[in-house]
């Protein structure tokens, strides 16, 4: 593309780096931009480099925020003797939209992996095991992805908090909301069959 | 969303404001922005701003770049006597990446519409006219999207630059390349059939 300037290519390729976009959409993307210079080009570049500024993960859960401390650890009425374990801070943005959850969190940063390479050490298991002990916590979700590394990681977490005491739980497994059964797999299905309950 | 930060949820909001992202897409964009804040989100902010305060409409042609005149129309190597109009700097980007057309460009900006209230004077035609008198334009290549409105602004330039004696012509239409019959639409049929040629 010799017709665009080359800080506009620049940009397009730094564009089309983003999750979803490739150098097609990236362009179109940065075409909208440049025809809204004013009204959005400009704020979003602003706050992008703000927050890249001022973004760190949270010393404590691993939630991302604009603090030492992310806005759910520093929470007085967040209670503190229930921690949820997830896989990735997109999770826990999943969970907090349920507002179901008045606990904290803990972020692992992916699932263990033989293939990949991913240990313990590399999910900071051993700063929730350390959490665990010094809060004193009663109960730890595990709301991990229920993929067979997911689960992997959930046995072995179940497992590393044998010796606090703490109540382990994991998130129910069975038909989704709205979902008809001629669409599920076998083994949501099974799953859901399994841990039937009385009405 | 209380979780993220006020920063960052300001940031989601305005990426989902791009063409082909949306709330739940920007979300992720953002996500993986944050998890590369040094290596990606950084240099794209700066990037962003630098063009969001560089870049200007050319003057002449209506092409977007960092010059109060575009790269092409700056290019002595470019020849003047042919103008190739399209609706859209995306068109022009287009027709750049097949490296075959050496001559300038003038970009509409839009097609006439009847319903949009879209009339000659807000589509540079006025521009385009003065242009092809003024430069001493040999032929107008109308290379306008093959819809109604793009063929309808077509006719109505072609008209316009009726009194100037340069040679409006406009892309063929048929079969595009690795096109197959079976799926083509019937006008593109036909219209390949009208435009057949011997072999």
């Amino acid at each position: 593309m010799a017709d665009a300037a080359r800080d506009i290519e620049d940009l397009i390729e730094l564009m089309s780096r983003l999750p979803g976009l490739g150098p097609r959409s990236a362009r179109r993307a940065v075409l909208s931009l440049l025809k809204k210079r004013g009204p959005l080009m400009a704020p979003l570049a602003q706050a992008m480099a703000h927050v890249a500024l001022t973004a760190r993960d949270c010393a404590t859960c691993g939630n991302i925020g604009t603090e030492d401390t992310c806005p759910i650890c520093a929470d007085p009425a967040r209670a503190t003797g229930e921690i949820c374990v997830v896989e990735d801070v997109a999770d826990l943005w999943a969970m907090e939209r349920t507002a179901m959850f008045k606990g904290r969190y803990h972020v692992l940063g992916g699932t263990l992996s033989a293939l990949d390479a991913v240990g313990p050490d590399e999910l900071r298991i051993p700063q929730l095991v350390r959490r665990v002990a010094a809060e004193g916590v009663r109960e730890v979700i595990l709301a991990l992805n229920a993929t067979v590394d997911g689960q992997t990681t959930a046995h072995y977490i179940a497992d590393a908090l044998g010796g606090t005491g703490a109540k382990v739980t994991t998130l129910a497994q069975g038909v989704p909301i709205g979902g008809e059964l001629d669409y599920l797999d076998d083994g949501t299905i099974g799953a859901a069959l399994r841990a039937r309950r009385s009405v």
